[in-house]
């Protein structure tokens, strides 16, 4: 057991806080003979960092990553992977007062309570800076996903709504999220999220938002019931991502309304598709019994305003005085927005994991 | 790693399929002297077994359980506890037609894909059946509970919606759910859903349903970031529900429409509360950066129509020929009825299993 | 983390006491497609079944397995196996001075200063009766290791030494162990042995004891550095049987004494051998660096006298008094003996285990 | 599963390869509010440090430690315990020729046949510079067992026999292991070493050795039956150190000879004992029925001679061609020497985790 572990054979041990020295994490059980570098892993660490548009927060990292362990001449040894980020832009000034008062909304009360010390400088260990390290991680996972994988499975995340803006779902184009810093896949939704985020940041406020992340290619089995679930071990990574409140695999809670006849995903033999089965439907979302049929994987989650900002909440500090608390510093409006490349890296760190306990499974791929 | 077993420090590991001789449940980490007999164990049996109305499946299990070891003189010993549950009433006949037919919709299809040999009567491994043996041990977590905390915790669940028609959250009452066969907080909304359900059972069709638990009396400090986060361990408990497809804790996917300032539990100092902390409003869920705040934890998940309807959906058989499915036998028009208890049997786990994991701390309780 | 299971992708959780009224085991992992039946266990049992001779205790056990799980027609599924074992001679008479008197040498005083209570009756726990489970286990993972490798592994164990008495191994002769009761594969040594352990008896006394076990046919590979050694699990397992005091792989203690030229094994190029590298020498005892070479995979280890004698020893009771403890009941003068199975199954689970891990691995059988 | 971490509540999981740019452990579930800095950590790295004597490595390295996360204000913060010692001596030439070609005794080969593809500058991942990182997590460890236990808990570990010759166990002296290069307890044994170790240098050849290890002030009721047993966590994590074949318990291969009566170790009341339990002998080592009793706790473990010698041994390389290898280079003549310190850091490792485990039971310390 590990509190800052996660995956069972593609496990990965992140550590760090946001001001100190570094960050990092190990990947422990990818297999040999994979070829990685810091090339493989660095455009996402870049589609991740802050301080890209001004619906990001300023704070300026370089994120460089360095892998010190686990490589030799290009190639996974089958040793774990040290992954190194250095902490390039902490001033620690910007957060002092919140070293005895408590954010409304932030982790700073329950790590207190728990654990009676905490670094509060930038929010410490609770900081989406640690959301870094998964990114890092995601990008070895894709590697071992593209070796066990006769096509590669194909990965992507985008925001689908921020506030009660939601994208046209019949607009949804991928090579959209790549061409707007919202990671928007309807062009059209663009302009309306750019004024909103341009009110609420001016307000010294935040909103929340709908990210959804989808895996095509990945072949059916994975997953293992029943408490070793494909979609509750998605459910698991995703409700762990900083401010995340809900969770959804495939239809979601939209199947509380639906009968028998409209969930179920009609069959029909097809030699191409794998298994030898092709589904007219996807309301599963990909997976049945927590495992994969085959289908696209398809998971969305709500991630809360951040809860760092300007307007004066009701408080306590750390003495029990009541205090009114308002964030200055740099700050994220819309912390939605960089969860996405954080979304893919869970996404894809769960499937990597999947596919090698499976893996051992007599023949299996 | 084991598929089949969860929690870490409170640790449950079952076994068992719908049509086997038995089916079982291996307790380890329960702490010694804590009293216990059948007697604490029986009567959550009792809530979810089948037959207790027309709303649920008409199989008549007596589902009476016996513990095996781990208890001795009427106290836990600290090893393991060994529950045992015969199965009685297995007329395997029912579903002989289903050894070669996928069902759409069910796991038939992806255990074969992913094993290429299944236990087919009954569902087998995939039954809800095994959710027995969950609520068999949420028992035991809640006496851990009992044991742990200075005033109970207070686990209950309530179905809140069925199909289109949810409960009005005014009206909700607590007592109401035990007297009526759906577990419904609001006794104004029964007579609909009975309706509905009638309807439902009569078309041979099946309907969605959501469950909300919520854990009063909760001490600050349980869970731990980042891999380890209270509300992950319960979406990944949750989720793993047979027939969840979407999870959310506290305000839920309505976090995504809400600014900064909505979403803020203001906090004051108060003597009496737990860590000298209250709150005046709990969009968190009681959960914040991971760890419990010492308000009520609350969750809330949706459950599918089950898959097994009268009828016919395009499907495949195992030598991939098209054919066309209808389930006949013994069925839960709303599977979401049943699963209220497996919902509270699924929080007590987790809440004892970190319950212990917090203990261990300097200071902790 | 679970104190009641062991192996990570083929793991084995036990249950049970001594005198409770069964116990049993689950075994989690076990691939599907695998052909077992109860016959297939039985006989393991069988061997290590008291009351064989006069030199075990005289405890009568049917230990009549029964598998309630996790096989259907035949073949194991994939999903968990249930294995029982009914306890049916527990004369709990025997044992009754034990619950207040801790008998000096055995685990009564540490259970008790550990929970606090416990279930006395036969040692419960801490009774050798437990390694039942195991010797159960140990014989599904004989039938993995028989489907993973090419030419079955052949795992066999002896008894080596009783007191000051050693075999002579210029006389090995494996069919000789199944010939004599005491599990001796030198018939040379088999009266000697007999007239100590006969003088034994009658003395009220017992004696310690080495086996060694062997495991023939293992694939290289095996076992992964450098926390999942395949040494270091071999010796966590075999150094957790009951009374079990030092473990040695290969050479063990005798490599202190020798020098890199003596200790080094050769190597010659064999496209027959596993690998292609062929081994002159075996002092590495089949593993290097923690991992498999192909060579026979050996160890051994020394089993202390059974605690319970006739001989009075001073002790100390549950109220702190000074008593002085002798032992009746059934007891084996030498648990060596019984040992000889169960290291079989503990090798046999180990193995299996590990070779599951080394499955997923790129390239591996 | 992490093949590179062990523990469960004390968790360490270390990375890192002889001559890549650094090694380094992540140290997770060190409980919050332990004073901890890099001055607590150092001295225990400097006694492991090669190139002290003439009789270990001429390698040169500062093994500077560096606390990377998990401190704040010189306080352990509950978060995960980041620790970095840079590779400032890798001349990588010295080790060219082992690219190819298998050094017998060596891991080389079976890393290959398990990876395929290895780091092979110094033995990569399988030199016993990884040992460095076990000895800042003990050292760690070591500051958690000053916070749980009343009275520090005291380990030393010891060398008790190089090759032949064994100290005299009646002059044991521990203020005499600080005192020369060898950790010989015996002041006597040291000039007998010294001339022998002086030969085998010359020679080029290597040496096996034993270390004895002792932890005193250790509360009963560590260790948890039937799999999470204190011995045989012990034996997992000893028999894990580079080279160990063999590892003993309290009185270890000598219980094969013993009769009950001289292995039973009596006991007798004494109120300022802990448990209020004296006991007159300690053959078990501190450890019944895999639980502490409140003795020392006492392993010891053969080491064996490093397979890296200058005398040519027959031997295969990558292409499977018949070669002679002998080993240039640096290299320790007595690799036991250096794992006096590893054994301490294995023992407090495993005593923390321990603790930590017990510490949740109600009623512990």
């Amino acid at each position: 057991m590990s509190d800052n572990s996660f995956g069972h054979l593609f496990r990965v041990t992140t550590w760090g806080e946001s001001h100190g020295p570094a960050i990092g994490c190990v990947v422990d059980g990818c297999p040999p003979r994979i070829p990685l570098s810091e090339a493989d892993i660095q455009p996402f660490l870049d589609r991740r960092r802050p301080g890209q548009s001004k619906f990001t927060t300023q704070r300026r990292e370089a994120d460089q990553v360095r892998i010190l362990s686990g490589v030799f001449e290009g190639m996974t040894t089958g040793t774990p992977i040290s992954l190194f980020i250095e902490n390039t832009d902490q001033r620690s000034k910007d957060y002092g007062d919140i070293a005895t008062r408590y954010r409304p909304g932030h982790a700073d009360v329950t790590y207190d309570l728990k654990y009676g010390h905490r670094d509060y400088r930038g929010g410490g260990r609770s900081s989406a800076r640690e959301t870094a390290c998964r990114v890092a991680a995601g990008a070895v996972a894709r590697r071992v996903l593209d070796t066990l994988f006769p096509h590669s499975v194909l990965i992507r995340a985008a925001l689908t709504r921020i506030g009660d803006i939601g994208i046209d779902p019949a607009a949804w184009n991928w090579d959209e999220v790549g061409r707007n810093p919202l990671f928007c896949p309807d062009a059209g939704t663009v302009p309306a999220w750019e004024t909103l985020l341009g009110e609420i940041r001016k307000a010294g406020s935040s909103i929340g938002a709908v990210v959804e992340v989808r895996a095509e290619g990945v072949l059916p089995g994975l997953g293992a019931p029943v408490y070793g679930k494909l979609d509750a071990d998605l459910a698991f990574a995703l409700m762990g991502i900083n401010g995340v409140k809900g969770v959804e695999i495939g239809d979601g809670f939209e199947v509380a309304g639906l009968r028998g006849e409209q969930n179920a995903d009609p069959m029909r033999p097809d030699p191409m598709a794998p298994g030898g089965i092709a589904f007219d439907a996807n309301h599963a979302g990909g997976v049945l019994g927590g495992i994969s049929t085959g289908q696209p994987v398809v998971a969305r989650f709500a991630i809360k305003p951040t809860s760092s900002i300007l307007t004066e909440v009701a408080s306590v500090d750390r003495a029990r005085n009541a205090v009114a608390v308002a964030t200055r510093g740099r700050h994220d409006p819309c912390v939605g927005i960089r969860a996405v490349p954080v979304a893919e890296a869970m996404m894809a760190c769960v499937l990597a994991d999947h596919a090698l306990r499976h893996r051992g499974q007599i023949g299996a791929f």
